[in-house]
Order: structure tokens, then sequence, then C-alpha cells
């Protein structure tokens, strides 16, 4: 019997992001992360105005996801992953980070500094920026300033959308057609099988539907579709419902079909809306016990790998 | 016809010893540079006063030259000696000593830092700090102050005894008695030859054999030694003729004793008492043109590494 593994792309950013890939690789290792690139807090942020280079901090977390499983794909994932602890210029700089931007201003390369790091790491798979200029992420929220509830406002800086405590509307990029990163494009029509999410929703999962290249390749590409939806909202969709979770995402890419909605089984719960909403963009809907088994927040690898391999058929 | 390339370890620091380590590789794959770690000036100082580090400059210095022989180690050596250009403060930094700095930090081991990039970079042999510990240069200097030129005093600093225009008389280390790399003492007993030299004299020569260990482990090895001159004076060294370079290093080890003295026939001619000076070590002299065929004041690799293959008759 011929193992033939589909090729995957994996849309996110950060966490989320990481925790698709850590599933992911356990399914294929045809696989690459197509990753945000709008972060303007932290590490990231202080780099990206420093040298007006990508934010490197959710490339490397990817990358770091998909490290070889030996001991030095290991340990230098680890490394890569750790902070500086200072109270100097270098404090709280990822050193991964750090190694990136360098390798981007000597190489002036942004694709092929992030090969590099991934044939350091030993990586399973390819990381990709999903546009070669950074962004910024501007988000419509009602009630942004809780002594007004009512009042609509602009609210700029992804870091900043992030945590916001105002409902988010809409978001939208600047510049608002920046080019798409061509190997993201190609690895979209290339592909078995697109996965959105999960993630930050509208910081890591929506933005990737407003770069157009990555729109239309998405809608154009004969891969099959998955939506993953997260375990529970998080700050910017507080109070949000599953369904309505696919219902933003829709407005904000009115063109996007889905084959499948994957949700956990306790948030998809008692979502009365949920199979309707999915069924409009041409979605089934799978529902999975997706959640870590202590309890906290985030996807277990196992049950979200075990999850794809049942979808995809592998 | 066996071929059994000798033990060698290259002491020395910053760019002599990479001109060492360029010309040595040719001769031989069993190589340990150890390197001073006393800089306390740019991008090294910088990280060592942010981080208490080690001064990673020099290191990473000898380990691109060590780098592999192919486009990967060569392009990974490249990227490691680039410096962020930026006002900000990443400027000047060269990316190597981020990477081997955080290496450090998270690994809490100098040695193993170093050997990771050492296999990054696909090295011909090792690379090890001489102490373990940051150290401190201190000189004597008759006339630091031009308008007193007859005052002895203090230079503390390596940045500023490298460059002071007084004449230095002598060089302490602070600590006065600082741990050394036990891995360098171990290599030091097992060559077959020690190679002091080239480079600034009081600054990355003369300190190695300020640490006790290191200077027990030159003096009881079997391995022959080759102490390396200059081309020419450097600043901090400015009108010393080659015999008083021998004279210096002996007046700060006065149990030292050579096998040979290796100098470029230019510096070498008409100075009347190199020979008597190397002969008072116990070294024989051997002169052979050296420098640079552009006729810049640095070492051809090709030539220098054929005066080492011919001394240690491979």
């Amino acid at each position: 019997m011929v193992d033939v593994r589909p090729a995957v792309v994996a849309f996110g950013g950060g966490h989320g992001l990481s925790a698709s890939l850590s599933a992911l690789r356990r399914v294929t290792d045809r696989l690459t992360a197509v990753v945000t690139v709008a972060d303007d807090g932290g590490s990231s942020g202080r780099l990206r105005h420093e040298l007006g280079c990508l934010p490197p901090g959710d490339l490397r977390m990817a990358l770091a996801a998909l490290c070889g499983d030996d001991e030095s794909g290991r340990t230098w994932a680890d490394v890569l992953q750790y902070r500086f602890v200072s109270p100097g210029p270098l404090g709280d700089h990822a050193i991964g980070n750090l190694l990136i931007a360098g390798l981007w201003e000597r190489l002036g390369d942004p694709v092929a500094g992030l090969d590099m790091v991934a044939r350091l790491l030993g990586c399973t798979g390819r990381v990709l920026p999903m546009a070669s200029v950074p962004l910024e992420i501007e988000a419509e929220v009602i009630g942004a300033a809780p002594e007004r509830p009512d009042e609509i406002s602009s609210v700029r800086g992804q870091a900043r959308v992030a945590k916001t405590t105002g409902e988010v509307s809409s978001v939208r990029l600047i510049p608002t057609d920046p080019p798409a990163s061509p190997e993201a494009v190609e690895a979209v029509l290339d592909a078995d099988w697109v996965v959105l999410g999960p993630g930050s929703w509208f910081t890591s999962v929506i933005p990737h539907l407003l770069v157009p290249q990555l729109a239309d390749a998405i809608e154009a590409t004969t891969a099959r579709r998955i939506l993953v939806l997260n375990l529970e909202p998080a700050e910017e969709t507080a109070g949000f419902s599953a369904a309505k979770h696919i219902e933003l995402l829709a407005d904000h890419a009115p063109k996007l079909r889905l084959d499948v909605v994957l949700a956990d089984s306790a948030f998809a719960s008692d979502d009365p809306h949920l199979v309707s909403w999915a069924d409009s963009l041409g979605a089934d809907l799978a529902v999975a016990d997706l959640a870590a088994r202590d309890g906290s927040p985030r996807h277990d690898p196992l049950r979200l790998a075990s999850a794809y391999a049942e979808i995809m058929g592998v």
C-alpha cells in the first residue's frame, strides 16, 4: 500500500497555529504554515519598529512547532523560543526573533531566511509569511472606551485589537492590498487540504482572507477547506457563539466556501445556529473532544491530530 | 601511508587568531582554538555588561574562521558575522554574538553553547574560552596621558589598553587567578603542537599566559610550542622590535619555553636581537614571507599554512 500523505496548508498566527501544526505534523510531512505578519507588540513589535522587518514572533513559533523530533531539533527550538531576561535593551527578545531578523537583514529575503531556520531545526514542513511586507490591523470596535459603550471607533494595531474590551465588528489590513507571499499562493494552489484556524479570530485567522491574492488562491484551489473553531471565545471575541465566529469570517470573505467546520464538543453544544451557519458556507460540521485533558483552554495535539486524520482520511 | 594529522591548540583572540585558524585548518582538522575573554568594547562589551556573560565576539570570529567549507557553513558564518545596521539598541550587534549569548543564557554552559554553534557551522575543530568567567585587563602604561610622557599609570579595560598611545610595560588580569576552561587545559595536555599568536600582544596573546592553569598546562604539555610574531607592531606595541615582543612575553611568563618562533621576513630583518631572544627561550627562529600579497598588514592564510606545515612536518 502506498502511503501518499496529503499536502496541507495551515493558516494562522501565534499559539492557535502552533497547536494546529503540532497536530498536523502527526498526520503529514507535506506541511506549509502561512503566518500573519501584523504583530506590533512585544519583541516582534520592537524589532519591526527598529529594523523595519516583518514581525518574526509568530513565524518563530510556527518553526518551533515543526522542529525535528530529535535532540538537535528540540534543543534548537527550545533555544530559539527562549527570551533574554534583562532590564536592558535585549530584555524579553526571543533569541529566535533576533536570529530571524538578522537573517532577513543579511539575506534580504524573508523566505530564504525562514528556510534556513527550518533547516537548522530540521523542520517537518515549511513556514511562510502571509505577505512580504509588514501589515497593520485596524478594527472597527463598538464601545472601545468603556464609558461610551455604544460608540463606534477605530482601534489600530494588532496588540491593541487583541486586547480591546469593546466588541470588534470588523477588521481591515493596512495596506489594504498587500502583496501575498508568492510561495504561499503556490502552496495553496498545490494543496490537498487548507486549514484555517484555530487562533485569535480577528488578528490571526481572518487577516489571511483580507490579502486579496491569498483569498483568491483559497477560493480557486482544488484543495478542500477546513475551518477549525476555537475552544472558547478569546478576549477579542468575548461572548461570541461558535456560529457567530463563522458569521464573522463570512462577513470578511463573502466568497469563501468551506468543506468542513471542526468544533470542540463543549463549544458546539447548545449552539442552535452552528449547523446552519456551517451549511451556508457549504461545510459539514465535525464535532469532537479537542480540548487539552488538563482542562486548560488549548487544543490537545493528539486529539486534534486524530480529528484531522479522520477528516482527511489518512 | 597513514595520514596522522597533528592535534593543534591555537591561542589568541580577534583577527590574529582568525588568521592563524584560517591557516591551521589547511594543515589539520584536529584543531582547538582557545580564545581570550577580556573584551569590553563594542557589541561584546555591551552584551557582557547587559547580560553578565563572557564577551562572545572573539569566540564568534574563531568559529567563523573554522566554518565548514560548503555553502551551508559559509552562509551561516557570513550571517553570524553580520552586524545589525540600526540607530536603535541592536545597532552594531553581530548576529552571532546575540545567538551565542542567548545559547549561554539558555544552556547555562559556555562550552555547550559554543559546541552547538560549531555544529551549526560545520566547523573544523572546536572553539573554547580561555577562562569560564569574563576577565578584565589592566595595563601599566608609561605616558598614557600625552602631556605627562614619563608618568606611569594604570589603564583598565581591554578596549582602552588596545588603543592607548602610551607605552605598555605590563598587563595583568582581574581576577588574577581565574578558572581556566577545563576543556582548554585538557586540549593543551593532549596536543602535539601549541601555537601562540599572532594577535594584539598585550590583549590577545599574553593574557593566556596569565591564567595560571593554562600557563601550567602550556609548560607541562609534551606538545611543541610555536610563537607566531605579528607582521608589524600594533598600536599597543608601537615602536617595539620583533625581539622586544619576545622579551615582553617572557617577562609575563618567566617559565615559558618555546620550540619555534615564526616571524615574517620583513619584521625579522635587521633585528640583531631576534635570534638570541628566541634562543634564550629554547626556540629556533623560522623566517618566511607571511604577509598578504596585496600589501595589507595581515597574514596570508596560504603562506602561513605553508609555514605551519613545514614546521610541523605534515
